[in-house]
């Protein structure tokens, strides 16, 4: 039971290929400064593709950094309105010399294709793009009104989207939102992610002499920062991962026992991924809960790095005057930053050894997300995806944050429906990025059927 | 009672500074090596003096950085040797733009004359070969017999002449060594350091999984090896600064009742401290002792930096492979770096949380000295520094280390007199060196007394 949508884009597959391959050549690094020029380079292509298909009202939208690509199609009457989402930019391809093949030289290889970008996000977003021309050139008009919203500075904090977003532009209203920039659980598994963890990312910053002091002279009378801080740190999470901020717990929403059933099901190793994935000797957590739990429904508490003192090779014997902790914590359904932060700043404050001035900062915020999987569209979506990979959906989570997602939910008012076609091993950000070469048909059919589904 | 020697050296005074301003306008900074040449120049400028005042066997012993100089005068049959130690080099001036006037240009003012190297240790070698020069001009002899050694890398690490010390070459054979790089306790109290803290500086590297991972996809699953660290070092020294590293404590000598009600008498007000040098809101360490027992007395232990990680502006979240923690531990008589880092060693291992591996690194030791102040040169020095500046001597300890000193106690079985006229505001390694005209002056009559003291 193909639509028309369907043939049109298998019939057209090796073109809508190539298209993809000239997009990954233009290397639209987008924190690097000397490709900016690229990364304009690559919003053009994608506007002048979504013109000459008959995408109607099509600009770029200029931010600070690197411009946004608009363009809609608004006539399905009384039909929802979806707002389709990805972007054009991509991660700097070092280390070089761990390539195979060129990165910005795309390369099929045993059924994948190679190239930076191939999976996050260009291929995806081509996928949108595809669907969209296979349902416009097969029925000369789409089954319900799309806005795309494409930007170029994913891989650099996506700052000029966030404001966008915020200014809650009336070019951006929707009924749902179509994110594709995630992957499947498993190979041939079709997957929706229903749930981001949101995150608070704070410094500590201790405070002890007016001024370096040296440990010989001083050692024994001067408060040292850094041993500040571990006591702090220390308290702040035990051996078994259970956080000691008190309250932090309090609000949480648990997964259904339904989810957490369905968890269970999924083909999930946790010595495989301890071994393979993690590579550490063990894994560490809260007791009493899954890997899977514990990276997609518990919130975690991570030091990322100490900055201050003496880092180099060697024997310095400085007691700093400060050093600072980037503390960062994920939070799940029920927590918000703002209580959160509260609550640890506090606490942070109170736990302080003497002797030391304690700051606590917030730098980052995200909320976290969970969509219900009876929302119409995530309905919608499964039996799109259903139809394509002969198989039922599995709803996973996501333990990082898609920051846009919480945008469109916080500014919009927009569900996001985050339909994926990546593989876990497709090496996202690290050298041989590729997308496995059916994925990309299948995904193209996946989206053309999703927009027919959502129609109904 | 003024020898002739002194009346000697109070008649060519003005010369001598003249000369040592000469010598402060080398920039010998030994951690440059754009001021390689400069180096060798000092030595230069130092050896000639040395030959011109009569020392024999003066030269230029080559070492892998900057030479040392050599000179002996060997005639005073049936009398102590004394090896003069001091050295040439000095620290980077920067910051430049706090300096009053240029750092390498010395000016005198209210009574001190500024420079890089004034006090550290220019001046007081000055001082030293002054001494020498007045005693062999008014008297055309030594009073003991007297081996100088001058070093040109104390600044940086003092490679070289530990080697050559390590080597136990003849020319160094004597009784005793004179170290002038210390200060006065305060302005006019005649002070002899007799004590110094060793020394273990270590790293502990924590390794949890193969590769940066990121927070939001594996927090709750990876081990965190800076969480690892600070549940470490939290475990290492308690919130009253008692080290808990099992059998720390057991060995240590204590200072003598003696000792310790000498340096209650001593001029010193912990709040000023507190507020003036240490600039702290409380001083830290064990409960119990003073700050003078704490810091001269009493093992510490100090983290300096903790690589690794993200340390820069804002928000990445990675949970690094590994981290590492620069810790050192200041160790005093009865200890020894050996026995402590076996210690230490192995209590980290067996305090390492789950999930890391954990390398515990020697990175750099030094001996722990204490001087019997009943040491026939110790009571010398104390005859000839009550006539000069006519007070009784208080002996003091220093919570760093001379390294040199204890090479020599090691490989020479020579006892350090510590002999030195700095203050404790004369900014060393800081913009505004200086070093007290008065000093310089009572400092090179204290020299020359010492010496006459020590032959009888």
């Amino acid at each position: 039971m193909s639509s028309s949508a369907v043939i049109y884009a298998r019939e057209n597959h090796a073109r809508f290929l190539e298209e993809l391959k000239a997009l990954l050549r233009i290397p639209s690094i987008s924190t690097l400064p000397e490709h900016k020029d690229d990364c304009r380079k690559a919003a053009q292509f994608v506007a002048a593709e979504l013109r000459r298909m008959g995408m109607e009202h099509v600009r770029l939208i200029e931010t600070e950094g690197h411009p946004l690509v608009y363009g809609d199609c608004l006539h399905a009457a009384a039909k929802p309105t979806a707002l389709v989402y990805g972007h054009y930019d991509v991660q700097p391809p070092d280390p070089l010399d761990e390539w195979h093949s060129p990165p910005f030289e795309p390369t099929e290889r045993n059924g994948n294709l190679y190239a930076r970008g191939a999976v996050d996000d260009k291929g995806q977003v081509w996928a949108q793009v595809k669907a969209l021309e296979s349902l416009l050139a097969a029925n000369h008009a789409l089954p319900i009104n799309v806005r795309v919203l494409f930007e170029g500075e994913e891989e650099v904090g996506g700052e000029g989207i966030a404001n966008y977003v915020a200014s809650k532009p009336s070019d951006l209203k929707a009924d749902f939102a179509l994110v594709s920039d995630t992957e499947l659980f498993a190979p041939g598994l079709p997957t929706l992610c229903v749930g981001l963890r949101g995150m608070i990312y704070t410094e500590i910053e201790v405070r002890g002499a007016k001024t370096d002091l040296h440990s010989g002279m001083y050692g024994g009378a001067a408060p040292n920062p850094f041993v500040a801080l571990a006591q702090i740190i220390a308290k702040l999470k035990d051996e078994k991962g259970h956080i000691l901020v008190p309250g932090f717990y309090d609000s949480i929403v648990p997964p259904s026992k339904g989810e957490l059933a369905a968890w269970r099901s999924l083909p999930f190793d946790e010595e495989e991924y301890r071994k393979s994935e993690v590579g550490a000797k063990q894994l560490v957590g809260e007791q009493g809960y899954s890997v899977l739990e514990r990276t997609w429904a518990r919130p975690t508490l991570d030091v990322h790095g100490m900055p201050g003192g003496f880092t180099g090779a060697g024997a310095k014997t400085v007691i700093p005057a400060k050093a600072t902790a980037k503390v960062s914590m994920r939070l799940v359904p029920g927590m918000t930053p703002a209580k959160t932060f509260a609550l640890y700043k506090s606490y942070v404050e109170k736990i302080a050894p003497p002797g030391v001035d304690v700051d606590v900062r917030l730098i980052h915020t995200g909320d976290a997300c969970l969509i219900p999987v009876d929302n119409q569209y995530i309905q919608a979506a499964t039996r799109a995806l259903h139809e394509v990979w002969g198989r039922d959906t599995v709803f996973i989570r996501s333990g990082g944050s898609i920051p846009i997602v919480g945008d469109f939910d916080r500014h919009l008012g927009v569900p996001s429906v985050m339909m994926g076609f990546g593989l876990p091993d497709d090496n996202l950000h690290a050298p041989n990025e590729k997308f496995n070469l059916k994925n990309f048909e299948l995904g193209i059919e996946s989206l053309i059927r999703f927009m027919e589904e959502a129609a109904v």
